[in-house]
């Protein structure tokens, strides 16, 4: 199981800039406001846009998986690449999921040391970038060789609808009619423009479900079948999350750790400024989910809110950073710049597991002979690891930065899958405490319109020339 | 050349948010302050911690790529493997280096399409990182044919010592006395433990030169050995630096970008709380250019300052983003959140070149026939991409949130080259403006010494129990 290590958020150890720990006792103001939260989140899970809770338990757990199974089955052994098409919450989870779970090197392994075809995750429409991957699948097995897994709950996403147009037109040409069977879409399962392609089409079609948003889908179909293409245990992850969902559930605020890390970071950002939260895993293989974490954290929290006539600028920036490296980066700042993060460290406690092509812990060699690094021989590399995590954490406490760790006892799919939920219901918690709705996210709108308008859509006409009015020609540019 | 759009920093456009236009004016705030900073830079450069600005000029230059030359003469051919162990500035601008001029797909090519062995940075010690790429190595040319350019100026620190250790291990045993022609290492020229070592054992080195601290050593054959063994246009780059060195010279503030960026960075986090920087790239290829950027803005400028017995935590926090990406992901929290960031747009004007195996642009084909997509049909990925930019832009600017655009005419060694210079000599005028020591790190120190109490290092026993002191036995823990 997942451990929440807390004490240095607490002002016995940080002074002012931690919590009262008699917030937390019982009776406390924490205690009170978090139980009330519990049996509200009861009442809500599994409804409106809290459907995402019951991803990991029957009957969606059971359809998705049957569903994602029967998917893959009829793709094994056919394509040498996968290409997952989408972008923000159709595309972190997937990247969380490969890069925490397969060997960094997974991609450049030979076939029989991979569990699936290689995976590319392409979120972006930069040609360089796209034009490379889809090159490269092309003289490696060859776009017949090439699945592609295009998620989008609407197919009007401008990115991955781009994308899809490229994909599908040098599918036809390469491949002629039967080109669908190159095609895993993951869409809604009754309307849009995407379904309408997909039946009209014939494509494999997994669902996204009715009110699970895009950044909490990763449990479902959106990150599990590039996950299981992939050979990743998809049951473990199921089961991670869901053994973490009950423990998210108790009423203690003392013995739920998404009530504690909820409670714990909007007071710190609230009542002591911290409104910056760095997650730092000492593990590069955690280090993107992360990224998957900047979404939950920035898109279900970053809100405008209306309070008695007052506009209030809410939410936290997320920061992702990677232990050690970043201590030879950025803890310079962490320790000695404003005084305005709460630093999240994750921590592995044992390397030791060499399954599914996952190297093992290592240890430093004698030999060398050199006095000033002696002290390294003989130590494991994971010995060095978490000693620096340590240090820096006391490094933290001494200059009065608030931090909490999360101790994975190794990485793998159930506790990876914990992690995410974690996560998840941290955020379901942080968004009643903050009074925001986590599930929207209305600033994004403007930026898309506009989009439209530059590029030319019907109806959006106007945009282009606000944009134009805006940003009009200025004169304030220096060339180098 | 690279060009910086500014006008979003203004208040005529983003209101009580930005900076009075009145302040550039000759004769204004900014003009008189900045004038007498660059008056100091001209004399200082090329002395003392200011070493780093001779560095694209003769003769550190001539000496430089010379010796670079000749090693990557010795090695050319020979091996099919290059690591480069090293971290924080032994190891992010050698990133930055390979992922914005050489394909994302460079390791996965066939090696007639590569421009020299595959690359791996490894700047960690994580054992299941680590491992695996030694593992790779084993298995593809072999440890034969692997080369390692360790990057250490003293050879002391922790990480870069343990994996030097291992893979010198691993060296003897399978190459035996000759395994020093598989090392490259760059450290100091005449004194410390690597140096020792390298003497000792016979490896080709190259020079950190002295008074180039480590995140202004890219320049350097710190960065620019591994960059030209992978092919890059060393000259090119160099060039491109020198040619930012005269631009940023200029006395006028609106003639010089480095002035004009750091005034403006600096007096938006000063006087209007825009205390957060985030650098977000419109291109795969210069994302990682924004974690170079984070610790040359984090480790320079994040210092305790005593001023008139107060102490004073100054600095602002880098944070790297990525468009279109992390529209998806961020736009919400930089439109609705907190107003205390202020954004660096990166956007790459041309993705034509098709030079070095770079993918240039795509057509987004028409064919698929369904209204709601048709306005993309015809339109280049990159046109696309540039018009989300300018569409965040506007959104931006709507919610009176400050920004700049720096353009790239196109990506190559030249105008990365501009970049890096660019955001060093900017570093150099903060540090400035903010009256703090730019070229320092004191708070790095405690978790070093930290780090070497709890590993028994010989004189630091006091710190290990200092820190269990600290961090000692808590019942904070929660278990999921």
């Amino acid at each position: 199981m997942l451990k929440l290590s807390y004490a240095n958020c607490l002002s016995d150890r940080v002074g002012e800039h931690g919590i009262d720990p008699d917030h937390l006792a019982p009776g406390g103001e924490a205690a009170a406001a978090i139980a009330a939260h519990t049996k509200k989140l009861a009442s809500t899970r599994g409804k409106g846009w809290e459907r995402w809770r019951e991803l990991p338990f029957d009957p969606m757990r059971r359809e998705h998986v049957t569903g994602v199974r029967n998917a893959v089955e009829r793709c094994r052994g056919k394509f040498e690449n996968l290409v997952v098409l989408g972008i923000g919450g159709s595309a972190l989870g997937n990247i969380a999921l490969q890069s925490s779970l397969n060997p960094p090197t997974y991609n450049l392994l030979d076939p029989s040391k991979r569990f699936g075809p290689r995976v590319f995750v392409v979120d972006n429409v930069d040609p360089a970038y796209f034009g490379a991957i889809l090159e490269f699948c092309k003289t490696h097995g060859g776009i017949q060789k090439t699945l592609f897994n295009v998620i989008s709950k609407s197919g009007e996403t401008a990115e991955t609808a781009a994308q899809f147009m490229i994909i599908r037109d040098e599918l036809r040409k390469a491949i002629g009619t039967n080109y669908a069977q190159n095609i895993v879409a993951v869409t809604d399962p009754a309307k849009g423009t995407m379904r309408q392609i997909c039946d009209r089409e014939g494509y494999t079609t997994l669902p996204v479900p009715d009110g699970v948003g895009g950044r909490f889908s990763v449990l479902s179909p959106v990150g599990l079948f590039s996950a299981a293409m992939a050979g990743i245990d998809i049951d473990a992850l199921l089961d991670g999350a869901a053994d973490m969902d009950k423990a998210c559930s108790r009423e203690d605020i003392t013995q739920n750790p998404a009530a504690m890390l909820a409670y714990l970071l909007v007071e710190l950002g609230e009542t002591k400024g911290k409104i910056n939260h760095v997650m730092m895993p000492y593990s590069n293989a955690l280090y993107l989910l992360a990224d998957w974490y900047r979404q939950l954290w920035a898109e279900s929290l970053g809100k405008r809110v209306d309070l008695q006539g007052q506009t209030v600028f809410a939410g936290f920036t997320p920061i992702k950073a990677l232990g050690t490296t970043d201590q030879h980066s950025q803890v310079q700042l962490y320790r000695e710049g404003p005084n305005d993060k709460v630093l999240g460290l994750v921590e592995v406690e044992s390397f030791a597991d060499h399954s599914r092509g996952v190297h093992g812990d290592m240890t430093i060699p004698s030999g060398l002979g050199v006095e000033a690094v002696k002290y390294l021989e003989g130590a494991t590399m994971s010995g060095l690891l978490n000693a620096e995590k340590r240090a820096t954490e006391y490094a933290l406490v001494e200059s009065r930065r608030p931090n909490y760790t999360i101790h994975f006892p190794k990485i793998d799919a159930y506790h990876v899958g914990q992690f995410i939920a974690l996560w998840e219901i941290t955020t379901s918690y942080a968004g009643l405490l903050l009074n925001i709705d986590a599930y929207d996210q209305p600033a994004v709108e403007l930026g898309k319109q506009a989009t439209f308008g530059l590029m030319g859509k019907k109806g959006f006409e106007n945009f282009k020339s606000q944009v134009d009015s805006t940003l009009g020609a200025s004169t304030r540019v220096i060339s180098a």
